[in-house]
């Protein structure tokens, strides 16, 4: 975050995700930075991200980034937990604009959460292969044991809008299984697209189990960061702050599955 | 097809897929022209195809076809049926070279084995979506009925190696039950990943209901195309011929799930 006095408070945040399922954190943005603008990119021609290697995430995630500094961004959020997992570190390294990932966000607030130093993790295969999550907790708190499941049916069904459905509710006791037999007491959610099938996770992990929806939790902490960097915008007209879409393949699809996602439909998303 | 005189028999045969299912065609080409050789294009780093539109395929598949023309291919097999629906009338109206898609094999093997004229089609959302089938269809045979149903759960399915699985039962029997209720007598798997469900489709759909798997028949169509045009390999020498497999992600996954898909494990793939 070296030399970031070139930023100006009037630009917006950047947001870059492998697809659609970034707008979870957008909604968010929108509930607790409500005056500023955001670009959003989804990176739907070449989605998912989680079954693919950490040398190619690497090269979209930069490729993403570029894309937002182009359109002049203050900030870079990336909404994806497979790309911060493999790509943060890297981007970090190579860009001066501040750059937030949605694992260490996760990981502190379910440091505030357990009791029992027992922490869950459910992610993508790639997300949970890249480790990023234990060594996240092992900077942080050396002592809390942390168990991880990759998930890699929960992105398809979501997406195939299987929400509150019998299959989704039996792969979903399969892979919380060992979680609930490692006797968890916090679960991170990680990956933009679990929050949709929170109840049903909940339900099956019991209401004991405190589930961490990252989301949030970076939407804050870029309050933080713009709040520390004096970048928050200055909202000084009253007009709605602009809020541009982007994806990489054809835009129907992010429009229809964006009220699933953001609460509301984006009408007017462009294609790059 | 025009202007292949410069073609050569001893050139290799290029297939393309959107990442591993391509490799059940290459099985058959192995069975049906076990002299030739293969160069085999796998785009892993943009898997799938099957949720992506018309266009990001089209612009897929023309740089693929590209890469195998560089490897100086006498003929290419697009072994994804997502690819086939969407590119195949493109580029052979673009490239001189010979190319065969999966789409009008499989329909040419419905139209013999049904009896009642009463056809199912499965595939991903994208090739259901194209019509490619239906139009097929009509182009040779306006009478008989055509239904379609997208099985977009079936590929992760698949990859995730849930085979024989409570699951996988349960999708499969809710995707084809209005198959059943529709009575086709032919069932045309349109999607590389399908043939690997062969057991758990034909077991719901019934013993009377005939299961067309494309691969063996563009394997088929390769050899008369081949034939035709007088560019079987010559196969002079007794060495084995050049199988060459390149991906556009890390080779390690498409290594482990070769298995699967070829029925042997492949060890040395390139990535490009």
């Amino acid at each position: 975050m070296s030399s970031v006095s070139n930023l100006k408070p009037a630009s917006a945040i950047g947001v870059f995700d492998s697809g659609i399922g970034g707008l979870t954190v957008v909604r968010e943005l929108l509930r607790i930075l409500p005056a500023e603008p955001i670009v959003y990119l989804g990176d739907t021609a070449r989605v998912p991200y989680g079954n693919k290697s950490r040398e190619t995430v690497l090269k979209f995630s930069t490729e993403n980034v570029l894309f937002l500094l182009h359109h002049d961004v203050k900030l870079v959020i990336i909404a994806c937990h497979t790309a911060s997992s493999f790509a943060l570190p890297f981007l970090e390294r190579h860009f001066n604009h501040p750059i937030l990932g949605v694992i260490e966000p996760g990981v502190e607030m379910a440091l505030q959460t357990t009791r029992t130093g027992r922490i869950g993790v459910i992610g993508t295969n790639a997300t949970v292969g890249s480790q990023a999550y234990p060594h996240a907790f092992a900077r942080r708190n050396p002592r809390v044991q942390v168990h991880q499941v990759p998930c890699p049916l929960f992105v398809p069904l979501v997406e195939e809008g299987c929400l509150a459905d019998t299959v989704t509710e039996q792969v979903a006791h399969r892979y919380l299984k060992p979680l609930k037999a490692a006797r968890v007491d916090t679960l991170i959610l990680g990956c933009t697209h679990y929050p949709l099938l929170k109840r049903t996770i909940s339900r099956i992990m019991g209401p004991k189990v405190c589930l961490v929806d990252s989301a949030h939790q970076v939407a804050l902490k870029t309050r933080q960061v713009l709040d520390a960097l004096r970048l928050r915008h200055p909202a000084v007209n009253r007009a709605a702050p602009a809020r541009r879409f982007f994806v990489t393949d054809e835009p129907r699809h992010f429009e229809t599955l964006s009220l699933r996602f953001l609460g509301r439909r984006i009408g007017d998303v462009s294609k790059v």
